[in-house]
């Protein structure tokens, strides 16, 4: 592996929005926590042992198939902006990286492979991460991956496991498979039809768990949930995946059956909402990442429902990522005050529209004829 | 003069923009009240009096130079979309052609100039009202167009003229003179700064009021304030109008230094503002009409501050009226309901902006570059 201070070039295949229902479930990921037997784990964790886990880590890394031609980015030998970048490209969790003010949490490291698609964060919560991220709703593909590199992983450290627990972790809701899998979904349909709370209460009838689009705590913004499973214990791998995605499928159906509502009960409000939440991102001269989140989401939506011809989801995946301060200060090449960087964004998001062309649809192709 | 049943092609001369500020002034109007001597007026007039003073009037017109070669709306004659059309286009006024439900005034009509910017309304409040219309801030122009009708039409009629309060009219208030002059202003630098308070107050303190686009009683939408005359009695045609100039000067200069102020200590924001007005007005697919002339007025703004580069001013002024209920009624060969008319409104907006083509500020040219 080669040591990289600054972030990958890509790292931004997950936004492809090739998957399967990728106008609804924008990416899967699946995490398994790990630890290693001999080095205390969690808060217990001295700088001795976060530096042993690091060194074994990097070791089993460079011998195992799916890493070793990857990238070593050590948190700590990081600029702010660098790790920021990266925690924007969902590459790296909050954990991992610390909080902006202080310093970076010791022997903290991204191992990543190749495609970005797949990687080892080490030192966070747990000593060990393995994480896979695909575009679409691709859950099966990512746990084959995921649990690829956990049995190279597996054969070359020594996992801290108890015979009736299961894997141990750093807090107790992750003991047992130590997996945590997670859709991210775009749920405009269910959220004008006021159908989102009953399905939400459901979810959690069901053992899973929503978030917002940044995770534990986060608000959900732009209709974006990513929903997970919430227990990691007494179920298998497979029994935890099948179980989601069954769940998902549900509310992939849900979310379906509200836009075909909204399409035929208010078309011309639909319509409407979706050319005008253009027409801001399309104009606009300063706005706030939830403002352009909330419009994206709108765009989206019209083009699910072919409203809209463009822009495509890939541009709007990027401008989902790339509208985020570290971002848009990496463009700017300065660091930029709220007022600055609102009009950056916003400079930015123009910019892209106007690239991808014209979003006339049909009727507005005819209205020119 | 040729009788005509349909609203004439033309009428909207006084959008062209072309007056001296334009960007402030959209157009200036003078009425003067007349009345027949010999039948009854106002609320005791009969259909006898009504039809002999149409009968004058038509007489007076027909060897006017200034009217002769022109055309005759006889208003109960006209269909009750043509009122509506005329109306909109501010060639006619409500009393002259009564409301939606009713049955037209008897006997009212408009004699009409060849180029609109001149007209006679017959049987309206009083038994005349002539009428002069050009666009910008062409108070004395106007005035002499008005004036010289005047002395063509009392050579041949004999108006009803009191030797101390002036001419007769059938409300007191328009004793004397018998003379209203208004301008058209559009002040959103005033409203902005919020300093507009403060210059109404002034302007009822020199005698003069303030209302709304479409005449009193009318609420003040897209920042549009008419600005008259309240006194009709005690002074000569002259002093009423070179009082009006005075203080119209005066507004205006208040208007520009708020444009000042708001380019000066908020620039960004004014940007923002103008280009989300434009980005509305350009995508949105259903629209109500005070949206649009709100939403007008800001594009209005950006145009002056040279923010925007297109649409044409001329083009904004062919929105504001063509965009009325019975102008979109015509466009679309149908009546429309509510619903329709805010869709059938947002796509002719969309297509004039559209025709006008990229509004693109050197800022934004510079972006594409």
């Amino acid at each position: 592996m080669i040591d990289r201070t600054t972030p990958p070039a890509g790292g931004l295949q997950w936004l492809d929005a090739n998957g399967p229902h990728s106008d609804i479930v924008l990416s899967t990921r699946i995490r398994l926590a790990r630890n290693l037997q001999g080095f205390r784990f969690g808060p217990r964790a001295q700088d001795s042992d976060r530096r042993a886990v690091l060194g074994a880590a990097r070791d089993a890394a460079e011998s195992a198939s799916m890493l070793h031609e990857g990238d070593a980015y050590v948190i700590p030998a990081l600029s702010s902006s660098a790790r920021q970048l990266m925690l924007e490209r969902h590459l790296v969790s909050r954990d991992l990286v610390g909080s902006d003010e202080g310093a970076p949490p010791s022997h903290s490291a991204l191992l990543l492979a190749p495609r970005a698609e797949l990687g080892l964060m080490v030192n966070e919560e747990d000593h060990l991460r393995l994480q896979g991220l695909l575009s679409g709703f691709r859950l099966r593909e990512t746990w084959r991956m995921v649990d690829a590199l956990d049995d190279e992983l597996g054969e070359r450290l020594r996992y801290a496991f108890h015979s009736e627990f299961g894997y141990l972790t750093s807090c107790p809701t992750n003991v047992g498979t130590g997996l945590r899998a997670s859709v991210l979904m775009h749920l405009p349909g269910l959220v004008l039809t006021q159908e989102i709370g009953k399905v939400l209460q459901g979810i959690g009838q069901v053992g899973l768990t929503f978030r917002g689009l940044y995770g534990e705590g986060s608000e959900v913004v732009g209709n974006f949930f990513q929903l997970s499973n919430q227990t990691t214990l007494g179920k298998s791998e497979d029994d935890l995946i099948d179980h989601l995605q069954k769940i998902v499928e549900q509310v992939v159906q849900y979310e379906v059956q509200a836009r075909a509502v909204l399409r035929r009960d208010a078309p011309a409000v639909m319509e409407d909402k979706v050319w005008r939440a253009y027409g801001l991102l399309r104009y606009a001269h300063a706005a706030s990442f939830d403002e352009v989140m909330n419009l994206l989401s709108g765009v989206r939506l019209g083009i699910s429902l072919k409203l809209l011809l463009k822009p495509s989801v890939y541009t709007l995946n990027q401008i989902m990522i790339l509208s985020q301060p570290a971002h848009l200060e990496e463009m700017a090449g300065k660091s930029l005050t709220a007022a600055e960087m609102d009009i950056q964004r916003a400079m930015y998001v123009r910019a892209m529209l106007r690239a991808d062309g014209d979003p006339a649809s049909t009727e507005e192709m005819n209205d020119q004829g």
